[in-house]
């Protein structure tokens, strides 16, 4: 799944999974991964915006309808069974946001940040742009407070993980968020209603096929080191 | 191709691929990716040891039967063009070299660090398992010097991606290396000669297809965000 914590359909169209998940007889085999996806990559760390202003000038609208729009999408928000702040949150860039959330999957805490994270930005009025606030969710999540600021505080940390996340979105040709990927075979794109991914789930289920064993070429017993240690002569 | 810098077999092996790549009519279409692996994943990071007693004592052998068999390894590789030191190098525990890999590969340099890691470790005295050396190696391999340096201090920074790579290796059953791994199809354990790898790149070749389209669930147009905004009502 590719999201983004900017996105408001990201957020609804994650609990639109889990609905649509928890509706699928195997839901308990099914791993679910949180890949990074940067919508405005450009945009300056530090460049923050508030969200209603930012609508009105990127889409040429009075504040009022500015408003009026974040309203419908609180709207699909809450009848999706989840809170939102109307207008209260901002818009930044997002990779440090990724990188932590690539730290915490290091510790097997993705689920807890990224759940975490989507809270923060849409339900509370507080920023998420913010280092301290950063390391308090992931405290929040379980993890180590100094080693979180210090991922934070070393841009290169986890980069290579968001570089690569990205470069394969763009290989599966997944333009926008959130984009969902089953067995690398099947697409989802948008928050769609539950029911279209316990379908899509169900599909995924009955074509899946077990990776095939690599076939080998040249001799079995080339020389090579192992857990017991190299061949040596 | 899943490399272990203490790893003889590795060096030579990847010679070898190189000498079978290079006969490969369409080496130039060959995207080389190098993957971590570690031997010993449990030997404290400091705990050095001298190769030729740290043979003797783990086979059994006297310091001269040792002396033997390195040399037979140190012939091996000479044969394929290889300087090696006999004797001279040392074991250690190699995850912070494969996280300045990483770290190496964002940038696009992951192949000049690799050939220096394993000139200095096999060609040369002094040891790489030395913070400082290894920061020498990234500058000679283009790095920048300070960033090199606080990859090494953060034991986080690309941790994920070694031990992504390491469970990579294991659901595709690679129990040791080198082990080479073509479109994620054919698979050639060890350090095989060079034909052997231009036959292997040649039935990869053969058989490969472009991955599949994703197949599309649902409606097309459910809301998303993309690089123009989000859908907002």
């Amino acid at each position: 799944m590719s999201v983004q914590h900017d996105c408001p359909w990201c957020y609804i169209g994650k609990a639109r999974f889990e609905q649509g998940l928890a509706a699928f007889p195997h839901k308990d085999e099914v791993e679910v991964v949180y890949r990074s996806f940067e919508l405005e990559p450009n945009r300056a760390k530090g460049d923050i915006a508030e969200v209603i202003p930012m609508l009105a000038k990127k889409y040429g609208m009075s504040l009022e309808q500015a408003h009026a729009a974040e309203a419908r999408v609180a709207e699909n928000a809450r009848s999706s069974g989840l809170d939102y702040v109307l207008g209260a949150h901002d818009v930044g860039n997002t990779f440090d946001v990724h990188r932590l959330i690539h730290f915490a999957a290091a510790q097997g805490r993705q689920r807890g940040l990224v759940a975490a994270m989507f809270h923060a930005h849409f339900a509370d009025e507080r920023s998420i742009f913010d280092d301290a606030r950063l390391v308090d969710l992931a405290v929040e999540a379980g993890l180590d407070k100094d080693e979180a600021a210090a991922v934070l505080a070393d841009g290169t940390a986890y980069a290579g993980a968001v570089r690569a996340d990205e470069a394969e979105a763009a290989a599966l040709g997944a333009n926008g968020v959130p984009f969902f990927v089953l067995d690398r075979k099947y697409g989802v794109s948008g928050g769609q209603p539950a029911e279209v991914f316990t379908q899509a789930l169900e599909e995924a289920w009955a074509t899946y096929t077990p990776p095939a064993k690599l076939m080998s070429v040249g001799a079995a017993d080339a020389e090579a080191c192992g857990a017991d240690g190299c061949e040596i002569g």
